[in-house]
C-alpha cells in the first residue's frame, strides 16, 4: 500500500480567482507511482476551496458572482471584530468544498469527459498550501 | 488491500430528478467482498450531485425547490455565450455536492438510521456515469 | 493496512450549536495507532454538519446567521406534512456537509494553521452519533 504526501503553495495575484490545478494532481499521482486508490485534495486555509467542475471562464466568472449574491463581501460580520475582514471567504468556501476525492484507476486520475480540479481563491495575493495525499496500489 | 471500481449509468427521465441509489452502492460493496474500508460514489458529470440525505418525497421537493430559489435557472448566465443552457446545473450541483464516502465496517454499509445515499440529476434525460470505488480489507 | 472505526455520542444543549471536535478527532487517530493515511469525520444524522473552519466565536454566529438566510427556519416545507418540523436542518447541514477527511501525515493530524474540525447541529438535544474510520498505515 502508497501513503504519499506533497504540498502545493499557491500564490494569487487577485483576492478572488479560480484556477484549474488537474495537472499539478497529475503530476503528484506519477511521483506516487499510484495506480489504484484514491487522491485526496485539500487547501489548508479556511478561506480557499476545492472543488470539480467544467473549465470554462464563463462559468468560472458566473460562479464567483453567484457566491458573491449568496455570501456577500460586507463590513457587518461579528468575525470582524477580530480585526479580520474576510468573513465572506470563510463562507464562500464551504459553499464549493474545501477538498475532493479524485479517484485513481490503471494509473490515471478517473474523471469524466469534463471533469477538472480547481482551486478557488476567496482571500489571495499570499502563499496558501494544498495537502495532497495518495492511497492505494503501485 | 481491496481496490475494486465500477460505473453505475444513470438516464433519468426528467431533466431534474433525485433517485435513491443505496441499493445499487450496496451492490457494488457486495461484488468488492470490501468488509472493512471507504466506499466513494463520485458522480462523472457536472451536471449532477451525489449526497446523504433522507428517502421522504416531501424533502425531495423542498430540496429542488431550494435549488432553484438559490441558484436558478435563467437565460443570464456567461457560460450559455458557449451555447449550453445549463449554468444553473452546474451551481446546483455545488451546492449539494457531487460526491460521498461511505464507510464500510463489518460488511456492510454503516449508515445512520435515516441515512441513504442519492443521485440529483439537474440536466438528465441522457446517460451519465456515477464512479464506485471501493478501497479497504476484505 | 490499519482500519479502525469509532463513534461518538454528541447531544447539544440547544438546538443550534456549533462545537470544536479536533481534539476528539485526535484521539481516535491515537487510538487506530494511524501514522500515515486518512481520518473520515461523518456525521450519521441527516440534520447535522461536519465541516473544517476556524474556531472563533463570532465566526461562527456568522455562519449560523448565514445557514438561517439561505435556509431559514419556516412552516411550509413539505417535509413537514409527515410531522417533523425540522425541514431546515436537512437544508443546512448540506450547505456545509455532511463529512470531512482528515489527512494523518507522521502521526498527526495533518492541518492547516486555522483548521479545526466541528460539528455543527441543527437539531438536538438529543444523542446523535458521529463515525470515525481511519485508513492507512501504522
Amino acid at each position: 500500500m502508497i501513503a504519499h504526501t506533497e504540498y502545493l503553495t499557491m500564490n494569487t495575484k487577485k483576492r478572488y480567482e479560480i484556477l484549474d490545478i488537474t495537472e499539478q494532481v497529475e503530476g503528484v499521482r506519477q511521483r506516487a507511482t499510484l495506480r489504484d486508490g484514491l487522491l485526496l485534495v485539500s487547501t489548508m486555509h479556511i478561506t480557499s476551496s476545492i472543488f470539480v467542475n467544467d473549465h470554462e471562464s464563463g462559468l468560472w466568472a458566473d460562479i464567483m458572482r453567484w457566491l458573491e449574491d449568496l455570501a456577500p463581501a460586507k463590513p457587518e460580520y461579528e468575525h470582524h471584530r477580530t480585526g479580520e475582514d474576510n468573513a465572506d471567504a470563510h463562507l464562500k468556501r464551504m459553499l464549493l468544498g474545501h477538498q475532493v476525492i479524485v479517484p485513481v484507476t490503471g494509473g490515471a486520475l478517473d474523471l469524466g469527459p469534463w471533469e477538472r480540479i480547481h482551486y478557488g481563491e476567496f482571500d489571495g495575493r499570499r502563499p496558501k498550501r494544498i495537502l495532497l495525499k495518495a492511497l492505494g496500489a503501485q
